[in-house]
């Protein structure tokens, strides 16, 4: 009944959070669960303004939508996924609270736009280019690898979009902790909360949730580990209710 | 029976790992879990020499001696702790595999110490100082305070002792893990192994190991944390087997 919504290749899924439904692909571009620890671990304000950045088809600004009142905004570089984000935020109705921008994040803050943000959220691409051949096509290959942004690209566009004391909620790869770290503090973003996330108890972390302030003084906080699997491997109750409940934040 | 190597005030300790004795006092300085930590975190070599930094009564060097046969040396700015050390080294008949220095680390490394380590540890003092006063003797204060050594002497020192690819282990509060990381990247310590350290599952993390490479690449590992207790408040079993067990590593 939604096919006016759609375009070929494209399936709509449900968010399993207040009725919202999101358009996906197989070829271009699913929502992992990433974006859906970052939308809950991110400290969102009730009202004010949002930038999602690297939105890809708008997972985070839907989610954070039951959340807050607060204007949000998605940027992606991609045609395609800006796309299939704007189409998501008319299926859901939330054309007045998600705006979906297609623009290259490191041609921001455009003009007027420093300094005006509350809160800022990214889920970028992961992975550092490197000499080997990229077997993926060019949607899977900008989402993943940094061909579009690199880390500092997105840490220091972000910090000139929050305004002091604004909050910037990133989620990657633990391998590059350090990069993270030391990328926020030389652009004034002090990293004050870090969660990592393991697969299972005896396991390294595979992801790590980091949120920094805008000129924040420093003292970092370890939250409890995410185990995301029991010894039965079920899904503990706190990813339970993270995917299916309603709880406020993680 | 072992009254000639205490002074008043003192007492011996069972380390509860191959019968080692340790001398302890209640007024200048006793071990705390950290220490026991960072003697099973550490990625020892089995042979050459190891360097211990801010080794107070010397429990990081007996620990460590039952897992190599490498030379151990401990340095310690204090007179009283660097001779309650020295006579612990004694009492286990240790004096061929530990030499206790008195000496202060920033005056370190000596002419031809440099680059001479294959793995440095160390517990620092936590804590920075602030305009309160610090309501403890001096041994106390020195020990637990940056009053002697700042955290950037610690790892400049213990840089310039590591050869290229040995390896400084450190125990410290992740509140300034920040501070850690990028300091060891400066210094050209790159950070390969991170472990936190959680009193229950459900708790942040009050203790933070951090393992980096001398000239090492860039590729950060988080461990599976460490819970001390479990729901019933008993240790769990791998901090049973650290304090009571024989395990190599952590």
């Amino acid at each position: 009944m939604n096919q006016e919504f759609t375009e070929p290749g494209e399936r709509i899924d449900d968010l399993l959070t207040n009725n919202l439904k999101i358009i996906q692909s197989r070829e271009v571009f699913s929502f992992s669960m990433d974006a859906v620890l970052l939308a809950r671990f991110a400290s969102i304000p009730p009202q004010g303004r949002i930038m999602d950045l690297c939105t890809g088809n708008g997972v985070v600004p839907l989610l954070m939508s039951t959340r807050t009142r607060a204007a949000i905004e998605g940027v992606e570089i991609q045609e395609r996924l800006a796309s299939m984000a704007r189409r998501s935020v008319a299926l859901n109705q939330l054309e007045e609270r998600i705006t979906i921008r297609e623009q290259d994040l490191k041609e921001m803050p455009l003009a007027g736009e420093h300094g005006s943000y509350d809160a800022v959220t990214v889920n970028p691409p992961y992975a550092q280019i490197t000499g080997s051949d990229i077997k993926l096509n060019i949607h899977q290959a900008m989402a993943r690898h940094e061909i579009g942004c690199t880390l500092e690209d997105v840490i220091r566009t972000a910090s000139q979009l929050l305004r002091t004391g604004g909050k910037l909620a990133m989620v990657h790869r633990p391998h590059r902790l350090v990069d993270i770290l030391s990328l926020m503090r030389t652009y004034g973003v002090e990293p004050k909360r870090v969660r990592y996330v393991h697969p299972r108890a005896h396991m390294e972390a595979n992801m790590v949730l980091v949120e920094g302030l805008r000129a924040g003084k420093p003292e970092l906080r370890i939250l409890p580990p995410l185990i995301v699997y029991n010894e039965n491997n079920e899904y503990v109750p706190e990813i339970m209710d993270i995917y299916y409940g309603q709880k406020e934040s993680l």
